[in-house]
């Protein structure tokens, strides 16, 4: 009970490592044990109001003792009691998926995934590395646990006279004759979220359009200003509409803290559907149909 | 004369700023006064032998008073005499490009560029956007000279009731009835050259397959491990072949330091045209037809 959030971590990337899988009682265990020593670790930091420049949402950020400063949290999707948290994670672990609704489940999964960011960024220097991956071993849980099966990281390109494995972001592969979800996980998308679109495009062209289902996994999208405390969100919907015209189709777009400049591509051609990551557990059945 | 290469580096910027183009004596003048600044700065410092595991390659890097060591540098390709340099830029100025070889002009280019680059790994810290910046404008002035217009760096999607900007990389617009080259500029690529091939194809979706000839510049792929002073490759050609099959065509790859791995791709198919940047100078004419 006294290890760091850090040492739970450790023993979460061996979890996965071990099990060779994402859908473990080990690696269920682990995930638990790095958000429950975060969020009482936070629970010791002093929260700071920032100035939100964006609409309808206001943050704060976790200062530590040395004034470190976390990145961007939005109160109204951060709980203030970890319970909602334990419940969600013992639900999954149960695979009881009914027990929450929508709403509550990405207030636990904003908890939970916060809680280790924020916590990185107040006890190292620098480390961009462990709250992606840590998001994505979330993820990879999740999934796993709601469509039933482990994912892979690896595909075989088969061309002929080219042999090639290709790397991708996790691929959950329901079976014969019925789909298969290529999910990338990030913790925010600025520029680069157009490899999203190409890697969709990739496994459309190697497997035919429509083999895939691309389903996009994401934190959100704020950008704290340090100096002037002020938040906001980057934010790029004309292009993001660009690249579904022209380089492929995602099916879904799940985010934590959804930027309402994404929620809007909902209600135009092309249509982009961008919901909060809670609904991905009411409507994951119909998606794998 | 006495100013360093980085104050050099700031007239640059404003010289590229100043003239809103890349073509300009302005340009032309701060780029030289940045390359002669950087190489004689880097006359001060001890070239130190590094391990190469590259075949066929040696490497070393630069060590200033203080111990600290500049990214790898390819002694067959960084010439001992700035003369070379000066010739090639004073050509360049004066658009006699026939002057000299191509094998001459990669070697001049290479010079200029890591000039600048190691400069700036021994002169400052974390700091990887002035390489790629300086690189960009050194890249940006020889296209604009030797295929006589400047670059736009902004394209409209028309696409009924869509109207969007998309940022791209350097465009040239030979005008009517003649090629356009999209040309994006990086030092390395690592796993983000997905989106060179990605930015191409949605170039051919909204204005048609073969409007633009995709032209990549690249500097090299060299990674060096500091602890173990040894420098390798970092090469993913399975991967580009895929991309090059299945997201869009890229014309032309020109390296600065061509990693064999990437050379090859000229014998196999799909084929994959990597050359050193001297030949551009070479076949520009023969490009643009």
């Amino acid at each position: 009970m006294s290890s760091s959030p850090l040492d739970h971590y450790e023993s979460l990337k061996e979890a996965v490592k071990q099990t060779e899988g994402h859908d473990s009682d080990d690696v269920s265990d682990a995930l638990r044990s790095v958000c429950a020593a975060s969020f009482s670790f936070l629970q010791g930091c002093r929260p700071v109001q920032l100035t939100s420049q964006v609409p309808d949402k206001s943050y704060f950020s976790f200062k530590d003792r040395n004034n470190k400063h976390s990145r961007a949290v939005n109160p109204a999707l951060f709980v203030e009691d970890f319970t909602l948290v334990d419940d969600f994670l013992n639900a999954v672990k149960t695979e009881s998926f009914e027990a929450l609704s929508p709403e509550d489940t990405t207030k636990a999964c904003y908890t939970a995934a916060m809680s280790f960011c924020a916590t990185v960024d107040l006890k190292k220097s620098g480390d961009k590395k462990s709250p992606g991956t840590f998001f994505e071993y979330l993820v990879g849980h999740l999934f796993s646990k709601r469509l039933g099966v482990n994912p892979r990281k690896q595909l075989k390109v088969l061309n002929l006279d080219m042999d090639a494995k290709l790397p991708t972001d996790f691929i959950f592969d329901l079976g014969q004759n019925r789909p298969k979800f290529h999910v990338p996980v990030k913790t925010s998308t600025r520029e680069r979220v157009i490899q999203v679109w190409a890697h969709q495009r990739v496994l459309d062209g190697v497997y035919g359009t429509g083999r895939f289902s691309g389903v996009f996994v994401c934190m959100n999208e704020t950008k704290t200003d340090k100096r002037k405390s002020e938040v906001t969100e980057i934010c790029l919907p004309k292009q993001w509409r660009v690249y579904q015209l022209f380089v492929a189709q995602l099916k879904r777009i799940y985010y934590l803290d959804v930027p309402e400049k994404y929620a809007e591509l909902n209600e135009v051609f092309p249509k982009i559907v961008v919901l909060p990551f809670g609904e991905f557990f009411r409507e994951a059945d119909e998606l794998a149909e």
